[in-house]
Formats: C-alpha cells, sequence, structure tokens
C-alpha cells in the first residue's frame, strides 16, 4: 500500500556504516537526471523538532528509558511525516528518506527490550500507518560496518557505541522484516561495490516510475 | 490501584491559574512536618530529559503536529515515572507531582483533535499503566483563572495562548475524568480561599496516611 500519492517514497535501512548516505545521494542524482524533484531526509531529525529529538535521543549523557527512548523516536517520526513527507508526496515529489519505522523495530524492539509488536504500533499510531513504496536494506555484516566507521574516524554515538551482538541482532530483526514484507523491502549486498549496488537500487526504482 | 508501594502519590491537576502550584507546596509544607520524606516534581519536565522535550513542547515557535505532541508528552512521563518517580515511591516518599496523564487527555483528547482514548492509552503504554493513589482536580471557570494569570505578568506559553473556548472543554473534559473515578479524584473548587482548598486536601490525604 501506501496511502499517499502521486509521488514515490523511498527510505533506507541498515546498520551505521552500510552506505546508506552514499546510496540515497546517488539515487538522488539518478532521479534528478530523469527530472525528478528529490526531497532527501532522514530520520530522527528531518525537521525542526526532529534535530531537537534526535539530540536527545543520540547525545543525551544520561540515562533514557526505553519506553522514553521509543516515544522519542514516535514523535520525531509523526512531526517528519505530518508536516515534511506527506505534503511531498502530495506534490508529486520523490522523498528518499535515510531510516523510518523499521528502524526502531530492529534497533528499539529486537535489539533491546521492548516487545517488537509494540514499537511497531507506536510508530504506526504516529503516522497514521502510511509505509513507503520501497524500502532499501543495505545488509551488511556488523564487522565490516565497524571497520569503515573506524576508518572514518567520527565520534560514536549512543547507538555506534553499542556492543557487536547487539548488531548481530539488529541485522538478524531487519533480515526479518524485510523477508516478512519482500512487495517493499529490496534487500541488497552492502558488501558489494557501490557502483553495482546503486544499479540494483536503479533496477527496482525504475520499474516503479 | 497504582501498582507501587510503600509511598504515596499524589497529583495535581487543572488548568493554569487554579493554584496548583500552591497548593502543592502547602501540601509538601504539612507532609513534612508530620516527618515524611516529600519528592515535588512536575510533568513535562520533572527529569533532564523531561526539561529538554518540555521546552519543545511549550516554546517551540513553528507548528507541531497533534501526534507529535501527544508523542512527546508521553515521552516526557515515561521518563519520569521510570527514573524518578517509581524509585521514589519505592523508598518509601511522598510524590507530589504537577499534572500527570489526566492532563494529556484532558487537553491533547478533549481539547484538541485526537482520540481521548488513544492518548489515555499511550500514557498507560508509556507508564507500564500506574496511576496515582489520589489526584487532586482544582476546579476554576477559565474567566478568573485568566485574570488571575494576567495580574502574575507571565509572558504565556504556547497552551496559556489557546482561546477561552478551549480552556472551557479542557474544564469540562477533568470534570469527565474526575467523574469516572470518584476513587482516585478529589475535585475542589478553586475559587475558595487558599487556606480552605489547603484544609480540604490534607483531610483526604491523612485518611491514606
Amino acid at each position: 500500500m501506501s496511502g499517499h500519492a502521486p509521488g514515490l517514497w523511498v527510505t533506507f535501512e541498515g546498520g551505521d556504516g552500510s552506505g546508506k548516505t552514499t546510496q540515497a545521494a546517488l539515487l538522488e542524482e539518478w532521479l534528478g537526471g530523469l527530472g525528478r524533484t528529490v526531497r532527501r531526509t532522514r530520520e530522527p531529525g528531518g525537521t525542526e523538532v526532529g534535530v531537537l529529538v534526535r539530540d536527545i535521543v543520540l547525545h543525551h549523557r544520561g540515562e533514557i528509558s526505553p519506553r522514553a527512548e521509543a516515544l522519542l523516536y514516535a514523535a520525531d517520526r509523526a512531526q517528519h511525516i505530518d508536516t515534511l513527507v506527506r505534503p511531498a508526496l502530495a506534490r508529486g515529489e520523490v522523498v528518499i528518506q535515510d531510516r523510518y519505522l523499521d528502524s526502531s523495530v530492529a534497533y528499539q524492539g529486537a535489539g533491546r527490550v521492548l516487545d517488537a509488536t509494540e514499537v511497531r504500533d507506536l510508530s504506526l499510531w504516529a503516522t497514521g500507518g502510511v509505509l513507503p513504496d520501497v524500502t532499501v536494506l543495505l545488509d551488511l555484516d556488523p564487522d565490516t560496518a565497524r571497520r569503515r566507521l573506524d576508518a572514518a574516524d567520527k565520534p560514536f554515538d549512543r547507538l555506534e557505541a553499542e556492543r557487536a551482538d547487539f548488531h548481530e541482532r539488529v541485522r538478524a530483526a531487519y533480515l526479518d522484516l524485510a523477508a516478512a514484507e519482500p512487495g517493499r523491502f529490496v534487500v541488497v549486498d552492502a558488501g558489494r561495490p557501490s557502483a553495482e549496488i546503486a544499479a540494483a537500487i536503479r533496477d527496482r526504482i525504475a520499474a516503479l516510475l
């Protein structure tokens, strides 16, 4: 489904270091070349309110309770969908989005202590139940992702600093989500060369244009 | 119910200008005189994370979508209950709290565009369903509340600046909530002298000590 029209909505999912930013940029460039108006965005932090929420979730130094964290992500999501994504799709634009509710289910549900179904229901309540036309899952083993992040030499945020077994559980949760919704997901091996990945993504999107 | 022990949990509800802060201070003073350890707190903003969330909800200048606002209040609430209220009650303290889920139901549900039952369910999910031992509703007609706020000469936040009919709907929603749970609520006419109100509240609390 999707519950929107007439634009096209693509989300990117995967662990940090899986290449979401690179692939989103390549897809934007290709779609722009086809004459489409593209809106690049992300969760958390795609709106002014979302930037404030993202700062709390990723950079607060004290304890954040699991339910508070899930609700903050959902608040960011509600604001993002209501004030940015829906209006852009209504104007016929392509929305290319870094992370959506699958991130919450994989990270908060499977990766932590909350029930994955409750987390998904919370996100669906936040957004009125809209789902993307395509979700690209960039699948990569956590060791490779870690080496890429180390090479980039950026400071780690709260989620990136979690232990390796957490990232393994997130990866498994993502693959389960993709298997459950093959019509929405396209799973790409993110260990392949960037140009090959971009071509695989373009093939899937081209079928929808 | 309450789902907690062995402390005592009292929440204050009512519109701005109804005297919640004054009455909470008088109750704290009385309970302190009885030798109880009292923790005064509030929602939103009772925790470090809550202060950040409160600042977004009350002072953000742009649009906040109704669902995003409800989720931000719920996030503040989850953090507050998990990290402050439950631990204090477990230590046997008295928690005196300015606003809880009844505020969300009255303001977000009845006063705005969301379904009151959904808003209540969201708060209950956020907190694991715990409810106060006593909720004091300071009932006051909005005109009187407005004159008190004008006299105090403070700048209005986003909710205070809503129109009069909004505050009438909030008042009616509060009274409905109190009627539905007479065992938890004590409704006090906030137009009476402060000392009389304090005495009425003490009578109710004394029965629980």
